[in-house]
């Protein structure tokens, strides 16, 4: 039985370890920001610099990437290692070793609430500390304005719960548990036009409740210029006129596969 | 037995009717931009314009919104009808009252490139007219550059067949079959990074498979200037060290509850 | 002589009043959110909510706005007042009406500070104060990591100072002093990419340096690609030909206006 | 007498030429897009893959980067001439070398239609041919809805005719002539919260038109809740209290320097 992060499988024994800091040895040569000595943070993955979502800003996307510890790639738990050097950051003279080993974690953090695009004013819910009063605690003597633990299995209720101790519903939401329940809870919580970010996956399918929205906004001046120019013609889509009173035959109409309806007209006026 | 749309559920008799046009004959007092003749497209939905998404340029997603035919409002499909006469708009000289009545659907494909972010050369994926010989070759006569009928049923399959034909992955797609079928299609067939917008849905919840990233992007500068400047402290999070031949046992620890374990330090110098 | 802000001229007598805060005691029909006895701050411009911008999330840019003491519009530096309710914002219990009153240049600050994409780790550089050591020193006890009092008048001397207080280049600047020596010390502070937000301008005309940056991002598959598909046609731009050896009347014609040249090719073959 | 480029100066002679095209010759080791005998557009600007600039998708803000024909860096107006691979595009069958070589012009064109965030139905007014009636007429056989001869000196009538002509202040400009006719032109052209793009620049230094808007946008609640929550402390900003009947004495301690003033409250109910 082999062991499994995502889409990587776990195929021949592999040294372990992507949050990592350490002390530099050797340095290769042209490397300029770093000295024999430096202690730094290790940034696990290092793209391949070439490819479009590298060279468009989003490297983390990068399918050539070396990343620690996953599959076919050996991490960092290791007495001595080789990374580029352009990935390991200078840790400041105070701070730890230990601190720079959770830079990794931290820079998690950082990542996910630019992606959520958290502004001035914003308030955030977190998802994964839930059921843990040792973390809850820690949580809140780190920041949190609120903790909740868990006590429902009914993520619409959870929401509920959420909003009333916030006060409002979170502009965005993190979550790091891995859990559907969760991720559930976060989409149920979360404000309109908000975004959720999964941070922790425990399986690659989940069940999602999708809400329905309304589907245009400022959208009718350019689609009646994309028709008054000739840049659209809509005309081919009509398939089918009736008069109102004939209304249930054109729904009938509209709804049989073998009548070839596209778009089936009603005229109200007749 | 009730007929619903999303959340909404039809629980008394409603006029349906939410892709119109007509012609005004009769005027508010104020409004200007209208006279008693003009043919309009009418926009289906007017929302309350007070409400904070109302005033943030998200007024599709009001919840204080009327909207034609979704329960509890009423359509449009009948002789006479009000509306708010800004979500009315004048057709052109050259645009009949046919062509007016599809600029609603017309809105939401435009809207849904929007929300897609398609740019000038991005590649565009549109599932839903999949199996319908009918419907793909009037696809292909209004401008797509290739049409697939879908003949197996498996999605990774076909997002494969996807990039074939297409020479490469969609910057986006826009799914507007409501089947999950066409939904997980879309997200293995999208290039990294890219969108999957859903336009149609069949059902409130959808099983999604979901991709796993590497987590940051140029992160470890703030991180280590949050810890650096106290803005962040995460000593607390550290609850055990271990020495690097004490791995297993530091492993051990890190998965037992018991322990209290949060962050769990291997020291590879000892 | 009349008085001006911006666009706006004062042209007969006036209320002032744009930064304020007041007690309700008359509710118009309808409105919920309010009671009589509520303290309120005021925001002091209601948008038409009709129009493409206050539809879009931009009310801030509509032309029909009613804006406090702003020409012709009344403010509100009176023993009573109306006002769109929702444009009134209940305070807490816990705050006094002269905070209340705050709200509005806070809300600018805020604001700002959205409009420059501000985010967690980011830099920013607020100039206004700069020359008064009273403002200095409230500006430091209210938050502020650095302060420099301004004692050179060449921006980019300013702007290097400003690189070295800060041990970075912001990632924004937002500019209060409304001079346009504080403008161009932004411009050239600023790290390549960010945002320049100018709150307070003295004048509309300003002297702005400009920088020229490379013009291309992973746009050349894109070009070549509507070459290839004949969307777009550059053989018509191609006026002239030259070998290699005659390079000197290639560039002569090019900047000749009579050779009616557009693009000039040098075969580097011939 | 030097040559200059923006920022750049020529100091030595130098190779020119940065929109080219040509053929492969030799590959590098690891090169695996290419083959001896394509033919490729060369992007002209390799940057260093390594700076904050290139990783977060700003890599044409490079400092570091090698550009072709920009000092101190020769161009490739020559013969024999080597490029990193990965900006080398290979060109379609169907395009000829002279197509290949307008590339860079184009992929300019796209980028900045890019920037300028032109969406499905934007107007778009490009200024650059205004004055030469041999391009405006190859504008317009190139696919430009409208052009416009330029006859006055006048920037805001100039915007006025432009708005008459397309019905409309364009969504977005892209300034290529590079002077501050043209800039102001599209400054006053372009419709409220709209983007100029400025692509072709004459100086560094330009006398721009700056427009004030009103500076906030559903920004209230957020200052609100600073302020009770004790995230930001106003108090500290009021320096002076008036009654309404000595708002005179307010407004003269308000723009007295000697008064210290910071925020001065006048007190309407006294």
């Amino acid at each position: 039985m082999y062991g499994k992060c995502g889409r990587f499988t776990v195929e021949k024994p592999m040294v372990l370890g992507h949050e990592a800091s350490g002390t530099v040895v050797k340095l290769g040569t042209g490397v300029k920001h770093l000295n024999i000595g430096d202690r730094v943070a290790i940034e696990p993955g290092v793209p391949c610099r070439k490819c479009k979502l590298c060279k468009t800003g989003r490297y983390n996307l990068c399918k050539d990437v070396f990343f620690c510890a996953t599959p076919p790639d050996d991490g960092n738990l290791c007495r001595f290692y080789t990374h580029a050097a352009d990935f390991c950051y200078k840790l400041p003279d105070n701070m730890t070793l230990d601190e720079g080993a959770l830079i990794e974690p931290l820079a998690v953090g950082i990542y996910s609430s630019r992606r959520a695009n958290i502004g001035l004013g914003d308030k955030l819910l977190i998802c994964g500390a839930d059921i843990d009063n040792n973390r809850l605690s820690m949580a809140k003597s780190l920041g949190a304005d609120y903790t909740i633990k868990v006590t429902t299995s009914d993520p619409k209720e959870l929401a509920n719960q959420i909003e009333d101790v916030m006060g409002c519903q979170p502009d965005a939401t993190i979550e790091c548990s891995g859990t559907d329940f969760s991720m559930r809870t976060g989409i149920y919580a979360t404000y309109p036009g908000g975004s959720v970010i999964l941070v922790g996956r425990g399986s690659a399918d989940a069940e999602v409740p999708l809400t329905l929205t309304f589907c245009f906004l400022f959208s009718y001046p350019a689609a009646i210029e994309f028709i008054k120019n000739g840049f659209v013609n809509v005309k081919p889509l009509i398939s089918h006129h009736f008069a109102l009173k004939d209304t249930v035959q054109a729904f009938e109409t509209a709804r049989s596969r073998d009548s070839k309806a596209v778009k089936v007209m009603i005229h109200c006026d007749q």
